[in-house]
């Protein structure tokens, strides 16, 4: 498995860099100093690398947002979990999250039938937050399925300009941009 | 220039779907029914037309937010009409805004260069917009630049998602994303 965990690392920043289509078993090889052929051992086609990134990457999106499902049940409290959550997914591996949202559509038809029910699994996670938030009178009655889309754009989005050198944690930009959302979706008065 | 249009177009929809680095002036030439070299009376290198597609997004979202700073001074109508026009510079050429988002760090870094100059005077434009709304009183005190950051978010995201064959005009699915982020951005018992 740590030769897996290896090739997946290089393939990741390969796929990211100049994408999937023109990445080669080779260019891994090389970059592992393996011959091109000993790959094969870990993996059987590219396309099985690509899905095993993806995969990653959709499983830790779940598993984060399950958790603070668990944990928290004020819908503030999971709005502000779920957003830090999502955003510490990508922090962590920028070059993953970035192959994950750029190449999931080279993927075979059925792996990306299962990467979108994954997707939609997700989303309703999300949507469950805001609709409990309504539910509950905490947020404004808003159009669910547009106000996750527009939670999930600011959250997604956070791949194409996040750097990690920069001067700021994910963690305090994740809070802060759930504070804007959250001005958005709080009722007057409830904050 | 008709030509070159053609070119460009058939260019957009294999970059979009394939990547910049896997689609070759022979695939490009081949969808147009032409023998690879006639291409090169059109373009010089497989960057220039990659330039050619990234600098005409580059400028559309420009002229749409210039035309909305001209024509309005109030802040929320301000930032009603600019991001009605970026969403529909988006779903105008859906492929070309799929090829500015994803592929621009594959050009040489002079034009690189250019790109990032050209989008950090589209983002002043929009800081702008939400700085003035501050300074009338209109919109809360927020942190202008990420505030900016996630109103961007959600317009760019839009690429992701967006269908035209879907049930929703592109225009109707903009006014209700800049509702919900009004609803974050301007003062209580203003709206």
């Amino acid at each position: 498995m740590g030769r897996l965990e290896d090739i997946c690392q290089v393939a990741e920043r390969l796929f990211s860099e100049r994408g999937y289509h023109a990445t080669s078993i080779r260019d891994i090889a090389r970059k592992l100093h393996l011959q091109g052929g000993s790959l094969y051992a870990h993996i059987s086609t590219k396309e099985d690398l690509l899905w095993e990134i993806v995969r990653r990457a959709a499983e830790q999106f779940l598993q984060a947002i399950e958790a603070v499902l668990r944990q928290e049940s004020d819908p503030v409290a999971r709005f502000r979990g779920a957003f830090r959550a999502h955003v510490a997914v990508i922090a962590r591996n920028l070059p993953a999250a970035t192959v994950y949202f750029h190449e999931w559509r080279q993927l075979s038809p059925q792996r990306r039938e299962a990467v979108l029910q994954q997707r939609d699994l997700y989303e309703a996670m999300w949507r469950e937050i805001v609709h409990g938030g309504i539910e509950q009178g905490v947020f404004r009655p808003v159009d669910v399925a547009m106000a996750t889309r527009a939670v999930l754009s600011v959250a997604n989005w956070f791949y194409q300009w996040y750097r990690p050198e920069g001067p700021r944690s994910a963690e305090s930009i994740a809070d802060e941009l759930s504070e804007l959302l959250l001005a958005g979706l709080v009722k007057e008065g409830q904050s």
